[in-house]
């Protein structure tokens, strides 16, 4: 196994064999060393170092470190290779990974290394690049194992045989039709048990789980978890097939978009597939966040009128103001937690539609219970600032009910879009709080009223 | 493929099958539909057809099925059947998902069922019981090709054909040496191509990457997706190799990981792997959540001393207390953009420790550019509640102070926790808006005691 020990360890040894300046020692390292913990040494290295480090490595491990490496240090590395050797290294890689790396990571340099590469494939890779950013067709690899209904299974294990190096995938050969259209899939564990003289056509598996090219990438991902495929074809609407997307690719958009739900629910819209934190121009990430900020601005705004609604109670007793701050982030902190347990049972299918009145009955029963233990602290502090019991009172009560209903607001948000058909990952902390503030607010100075007899 | 539109027909067929009660028809239907299909459509039916649509299906797909319909439905199903034909569906899954079953959907049953389960399978599974929840062992199959050293190609590829219809990987065959010791992986596209004399010990590649039965389910799939694997093999210390965790299960992994983290940010530390959102006692939730709340809850309370030093300003102007949670919800929101935007830049490498004083840079010039625009509003919003314009200007410079105070610490603190090893995933949006509230507070009073000589 692979540990972080071993990793740290590779790391020292290559530093060390750069400081002595011991390019065979360097370069039996890194050639027994995985394409990815090269491409994570490398992103530690200093520039010069980079490069020194990359030159050692033979053509194909660079491509695959290549692929692996931070966008900082693949253009960095670009910028100090040639084109001409930089679309060597490009051929090297499959035709998707190369399209992510033009588009992601020099796209400045794009057309002149598509120009330096081998027509044939620069074509591959122009092909890719006519789909959207994040479809299948921009993940699509088109080396599949294609073979005719009319063949027999012996026939076809030779097909495998003669590009099994370049597939990728051999878990499904594909079965093309006239036109190249897809007929079926025929899976190799069916095909290594198969009678040698058995027909493709009779094997296959007719009606294939396809996806077209313009497919979103989640939308991918979802079909290849749901039913366990280890690819899935991309399949033009004329029927044609296109290439295969592989579980690999669909475990790298899943490793992308966990972290992109985490980002929803900070109130973040990301953008297209080739920006990182560092490309997005400034200005650029400023006008994605403004129009959320704006909204729950304008909506937060609701809390001033609120208060001055209640200004005689306030002028009355300033020692009221003291707490809104605490109560309405206890009521938002609440909440949060109740969304994001929502958004996951949701997700995970824990939690249906239909089951809305128990859900309903949960979050109320945990609101007072976590409620009751927070009023009693509340209690406690307020008394100890040295407040009147009835404004202690006032804010420990407030507490049970805000809690109370945070968890509630908590939990029908998610559900209600849900129901519109809204994903509820889309439903954000920033939006709860903004939601629970004003609400939470006119709680407080009603009960104050009632118990303060302002 | 299947859209929507196709499961949404599918469902209706079944429904309509059912209220003719046309039981040929309805088995027909079954027996063409894809398994997780099945599973959706029977956790969206009433208990009563639940279990008449479930009795309508051929042993193997009734495992199939069994093993994705949601928590409710299993038990639902679990509970009409016989203890011995429930064992017969338990007997045809795999031992990971039989022992997922056992312990996530019918804890209550679990020792019944072992005994009326066939004693081979219930071994099986016992021994995986054995190891901790979200571990390698409890995911691993043991059922993979295994091959000696000295075994020719051809041999290799007869062992393969004997067990691929069970196998759980076939892409890689496993070399096991003296004690079942794994002595290195055959991946079978090498052996597709080799010469059939030629020896498996020749073949293989040695030191393969494997896991502990007690690895984290989240470092296994860290593993197999950092280096693109079919399957990793799961050794104890001794060597013996146990059984191999696949690449269907990292998917899987991985789509659950991504709803935790959300779960994280939202501040809610998810509990054991058998819980699901109903399964938890909500005493039991309650005591998950309140730790956090009350740490929060202490911290910010800090905000009524803050308040209370301001006393004698607020008293003099009560109309200063209107805009306070505005401002302090303004600044919360802000951090929550900032923080979840840097924990998945920190998660995907796209941003690395080194780069902090270029991160600080960015988001002290994107708080101030969002600080003015919202700060503009903020003057309207002021003016137009008829405020005087000393007290316009106090909140709307105090807007853009919070946001770029509220940038940065929504940076720092995620880059700090890399520092510190803590998982920046652990950094929640309660926890900025708690960290926020107190000094955005005392920004704003501070502008007010300046601005309007109070």
């Amino acid at each position: 196994m692979t540990s972080l020990i071993d990793f740290d360890r590779l790391e020292a040894e290559v530093r060390s064999a750069l400081a002595r300046d011991d390019m065979d020692a360097l370069r039996a390292l890194l050639a027994a060393a995985y394409p990815p913990d090269v491409a994570d040494i490398i992103d530690r290295l200093d520039d010069d170092d980079q490069v020194r480090v990359f030159r050692l490595l033979e053509l194909e491990q660079a491509a695959e470190v290549l692929d692996e490496t931070s966008v900082d240090a693949t253009r960095e590395l670009i910028s100090e290779l040639s084109t001409d050797e930089a679309a060597e290294i490009l051929e090297e890689l499959d035709s998707d990974d190369a399209a992510a790396i033009l588009t992601e990571d020099v796209p400045e340099r794009q057309q002149a290394l598509l120009d330096a590469m081998d027509p044939e494939d620069a074509a591959d890779v122009r092909a890719l690049l006519r789909y959207p950013p994040q479809s299948a067709g921009r993940l699509m690899n088109d080396t599949f194992v294609a073979v005719r209904p009319g063949q027999t299974a012996a026939q076809a294990l030779d097909e495998l045989r003669a590009i099994v190096h370049d597939a990728a995938v051999i878990a499904y050969l594909y079965v093309l039709e006239g036109g190249g259209r897809l007929g079926g899939t025929l899976s190799l564990r069916k095909l290594l048990v198969a009678p040698p003289t058995q027909t493709v056509g009779e094997l296959m598996r007719p009606r294939p789980l396809t996806v077209a090219p313009e497919t979103d990438q989640e939308e991918v991902a979802r079909i290849v978890a749901r039913y366990d495929l280890a690819a899935v074809p991309v399949v033009h609407s004329d029927g044609r097939m296109l290439g295969v997307v592989t579980a690999d690719d669909v475990i790298d958009i899943l490793v992308e978009e966990g972290t992109e739900d985490v980002l929803r629910f900070g109130g973040v819209e990301r953008g297209a597939a080739d920006e990182t934190y560092f490309t997005v121009p400034i200005l650029q990430s400023v006008r994605r966040r403004i129009p959320w900020l704006l909204l729950l601005f304008v909506g937060g705004s609701i809390t001033a009128n609120v208060l001055g609604f209640f200004e005689g109670e306030l002028q009355k007793l300033v020692a009221l103001t003291f707490y809104v701050p605490l109560l309405i982030g206890t009521g938002g902190n609440t909440g949060a937690q109740t969304v994001s347990t929502l958004i996951r049972a949701l997700a995970l299918g824990e939690v249906r539609l239909r089951d809305i009145w128990r859900v309903l009955w949960r979050e109320l029963a945990a609101g007072m219970a976590l409620g009751v233990m927070l009023g009693g602290v509340a209690l406690g502090k307020v008394l100890a600032d040295g407040q009147v019991a009835a404004l202690a009172a006032t804010v420990a009560l407030s507490v049970v009910a805000i809690c109370t209903w945070a968890n509630i607001i908590g939990a029908l948000v998610p559900m209600a879009a849900r129901r519109f058909n809204v994903d509820p990952a889309l439903v954000s902390a920033p939006m709860i709080t903004t939601l629970v503030d004003a609400s939470g607010l006119a709680i407080y100075l009603l009960i104050a009223g009632a118990l303060l007899r302002l």
